[in-house]
């Protein structure tokens, strides 16, 4: 694992420090947890009326946490790679110790037996469980209270609502989501942080709310990339409770995202089967975008060359949004019957109405998803041979301003489907002020590859926005 | 692998050797390929005309091959593990060299471009390919011309008809089948041979019809258990063309089969779902087979113990019967929609049955049967933490005296679908003289202990019948 430089900031609030430069002083203990701790809380106290990014938050639960994380370091006993480091967790993900109501009033009061695999290893690597964070109905499309840190009136988009926001507010610098369509990568972009959703496998799902096993994915959310990557390493890895897990090495991540690739990277960009939804300033935004990152040359090794192409998708690729949208109603039919046939009357129209879909689908055209799954991912692996990753929107536009939506996945949905690896960096700007992603794609368990080249984007434009380029971006700067 | 002792029978006919005696005289030279290959055509020109199995068939393509086998014997060449032994192929297996019908007239000439990879393992063992058999209509219920060698007004099952009857008429010592229901176990059954059908997945499927590849698995017939597990070993193992194959180490299957198990097995006498749909003959059988294998004891080192429980099935395994005919139905569907379209006219109403059945299956019903695959072979597996096997029969009765019927696959649908390894042992006969099985199942991958049992059972069978034991019992005796 790599290290940080020390934070120049000095005592500088903890809730502003980049990721590994606070748990670097939290490892040091430059910081205690108990300090850490309260400055979260703090922060909370201050803005989480507003933004209600929690489904559960005790702070005296926090404080407990800290002083035993404290005297444990004190004690010189060995740390974890995440020790002190406040990570807010999606209320979908069981905790043994706090509620897990999974948005939805049938699960209200609802006390797990025990830790979902993911939990268990934030508490082995030493992480402090800052709280649960909302999600929409069963992770689907009915919001819960949240509101966009940049704007009250507009969504955070969803269904991991909470994690996004909370991460964006400043409330904690870490956070675990779930994607089955766009739940990671559309909140991160809305909320103007990085979202990152591995290979599909990558990160056990066992003890978090089953939607659709075929697409059901963990991501993690931080306000820099190398957050996002430190995350996703400790929860990685094989379970038995999960079989499309591997029993492989695990990818070093936070390497990657801290390391610049061997040769200037290649983008595609790829407007996909639903450009038809990019807003006028996803448009214009990724037109500058790609006058920055010019052309792709014939030879990389030609430095004044440019860096992307444009790749037209095959026509096939529109299948992937209704396999993608099909298997999403099966999976919620099959393992959503149970809140049917109980509780009715608490669950909303919209979602009765996706069981009823699913439940109406043929086996024929569930397995005709599933093939398009696997046609489309081999048609995928064709685009990595030349390119290290696709570039393209995360979102269709800004954040909607409507707090009874939380956006559309057009633009995660097919990645979704195909299990590969995406990323948004919070580096567009839309034309109300409102932060944009900018999504990387990469080939499915390359993940590590993806986060190198995602880390090189962000320094390009950094230092092309330095030297006095045209692309419209920000830093991520919550309310 | 295992070396049998020589046949004591000197220059006998060849069609009328055990299986590994066949092979050691091919491998030494006693026997020529050109030799073996005239016997068995002499035979299939006195009980063809009567019993016909073969779809395809022809002698001086047998002869080219089996002079080219002796050319490269005689040169010094290294020979494979099935040098000169005829094996016959049923009709649903390319090959690239004859004709692959698949049993319906809308392949009526078809000549695949290669061979399937099992054909191209049999060349590669040095195995005669020796012609194709009859099928059913697309390996489903719909019969062939092939009648019961032991009684042409009987079938000889399905649907791998022919397969099994060329073997039981001594025409080929050995044939490849394949069974999605019962059609391995049933045709060996009914026509007095052994059946094999190992694990689903330990032998490649690519270039084989599809039906349903959740169910669908090659199995081999021979007239003897040896050579069913000699063909079964050569064919096994990995092949990126199916996925569900494994990169795992070869069974020892051969050597299993003539070896004997350290200690004396224990079986577990299975009634099953479907013990209603056995015969008079069966049931009783069945009781004499237990009377001579006796209660289990409570210490399997006691030799004077008995060594057979009936162990009764928890009422869900009723559900694997549906479970493996939704499954059927959904793979006929997905993978015959082309004859469908193209040869409707051509197809039987009760193939077309099948196929409009599984249009109309729904996704909910299709994943709660894979479930059942799953839960059902989890409760099986709690059977062979005791047991080295379950007995139970390998169909109803014997073979029914009607040509338009293939028998039912009452008693092995429930073990194909939870994808364990069966074998029949031709040591019962009924009360119209005709063959019966004894199935013996066995646990998922665990073939080579399956087959040890057998040849257990079968060696402690005959000590017992000629120790004046009143099991009916007989030895494969073709017509």
């Amino acid at each position: 694992m790599t290290s940080a430089k020390p934070s120049p900031a000095g005592r500088a609030d903890p809730t502003g420090l980049p990721v590994l430069a606070l748990r670097d002083r939290l490892a040091s203990g430059a910081l205690s947890a108990a300090e850490a701790a309260e400055a979260f809380l703090a922060r909370c106290e201050a803005v989480e009326p507003e933004v209600r990014a929690f489904a559960f938050l005790d702070p005296e639960q926090i404080r407990v946490q800290a002083r035993a994380l404290d005297a444990h370091r004190k004690a010189g006993r060995p740390i974890g790679p995440l020790h002190g480091v406040p990570v807010a967790v999606k209320d979908i993900v069981d905790t043994a110790d706090m509620p897990t109501e999974n948005g939805t009033e049938a699960d209200k009061g609802r006390r797990p037996e025990r830790d979902a695999v993911i939990v268990a290893r934030l508490r082995r690597a030493g992480a402090l469980v800052f709280g649960k964070t909302v999600t929409t109905e069963l992770a689907y499309f009915s919001p819960g209270p949240t509101r966009n840190p940049h704007d009250p009136e507009r969504t955070p988009g969803g269904s991991s609502s909470g994690s996004a926001a909370a991460v964006a507010a400043g409330m904690v610098p870490l956070a675990i989501g779930t994607q089955t369509a766009g739940s990671v990568i559309r909140p991160a972009a809305f909320c103007g942080i990085v979202g990152l959703k591995p290979s599909h496998g990558l990160i056990p799902r066992s003890g978090v709310l089953t939607q659709c096993p075929e697409l059901d994915t963990i991501g993690t959310f931080a306000r820099d990339l190398a957050g996002a990557a430190l995350l996703a390493e400790v929860l990685q890895g094989h379970d038995a409770g999960d079989a499309d897990t591997r029993p492989v090495a695990d990818l070093p991540l936070l390497a990657a995202a801290t390391s610049m690739p061997p040769l200037k990277p290649l983008f595609a960009f790829v407007k996909g089967p639903t450009w038809n939804e990019a807003s006028d300033d996803t448009v214009a935004a990724f037109e500058e975008l790609l006058a920055v990152l010019g052309a792709a040359p014939g030879d990389r090794a030609d430095a004044e060359a440019g860096l992307c192409d444009e790749v037209p998708l095959p026509r096939e690729f529109d299948e992937g949004i209704a396999a993608q949208l099909r298997l999403q109603h099966v999976g919620m039919a099959r393992h959503y019957a149970r809140y049917l046939e109980r509780h009715a009357s608490l669950m909303s129209p919209i979602l009765k109405q996706a069981i009823e879909t699913g439940r109406g689908i043929g086996a024929l055209d569930y397995l005709s998803a599933r093939d398009w799954q696997a046609v489309l991912r081999a048609g995928a692996d064709r685009i990595f041979e030349r390119y290290d990753a696709i570039l393209t929107p995360a979102a269709p536009g800004e954040a909607p301003r409507d707090l009874t939506v939380t956006g559309k996945p057009a633009f995660n949905s097919l990645w979704t489907l195909l299990g590969l690896p995406a990323v948004t960096l919070p580096l567009l700007t839309g034309g109300q002020g409102l932060p944009m992603g900018i999504q990387l794609v990469g080939r499915k368990g390359h993940d590590e590859r993806l986060l190198r080249t995602a880390a090189w984007l962000q320094r390009h434009l950094e230092d092309d926005s330095n030297a006095g380029g045209d692309a419209r971006r920000q830093e991520a700067t919550p309310a």
